[in-house]
């Protein structure tokens, strides 16, 4: 069912000197910081010739990652994110598997203006996976 | 410098739950556990259309994984490994940049039979980075 790996998340307790360690030390393609106020982070991207690596950083109050970097003041891998053809019946499927989706259960429109869903990490054995239609 | 995401490498308690998890739940194809007693890991590989996902699981003592798990019970994701033309010219400049290379500094053959390094997280924003010559 799950397609191509979208990308890797990274929350990073400074986006502005991950971004040029990206760029720098590791000679990547690294984006411009893209503010994205409804999901409460800014994003850089790094592309990579077969995938990407997002660097996010909170934005705003209550943003989705703060609790992350507190308690990984470093910064480090927050999610995973696959690709799916439909998101509904990939949803309907991982629930009858036994996986819980995280809020209400309805797809959002996620930061690439495609719709996405969490599935919660202690059905994936550690792992924040976001699922997304394309 | 960096090229494609090799792979993403997660941790798990249990292999074998984890293996059905991707396969039945995720829908993905996965292989039979693969022990590496050079690496002390056992390795199930989680094939996507553009890269794989590495199950790890501890293999024997001192397994490099075990102090991972124990702080992370459920599991989690452990290191990312991009690929690089030449390990030795990649190195050289990861050094300059001021990024620790772990061990002795010296490439040590990794889990797919090419050669590998890994770089120290705390240069790279919390995130293991390991770097593989293809």
């Amino acid at each position: 069912m799950i397609g191509r790996l979208n990308h890797v998340a990274i929350a990073v307790p400074d986006l502005e000197a991950a971004s040029t360690t990206y760029r720098q030390m590791l000679g990547a393609k690294v984006s411009e910081p893209v503010p994205q106020p409804d999901h409460g982070v800014t994003t850089v991207f790094v592309e990579l010739p077969n995938t990407k690596i997002e660097l996010l950083h909170p934005l705003g109050e209550g943003s989705p990652i703060a609790k992350f970097l507190q308690r990984n003041p470093d910064g480090g891998m927050h999610h995973v994110c696959y690709e799916v053809d439909d998101i509904l019946q990939a949803r309907d499927r991982l629930k009858e598997e036994g996986a819980r989706v995280l809020g209400d259960g309805e797809p959002k429109i996620g930061a690439h203006g495609k719709p996405v869903l969490f599935l919660h990490p202690k059905d994936l054995h550690g792992t924040l996976v976001e699922i997304e239609q394309v």
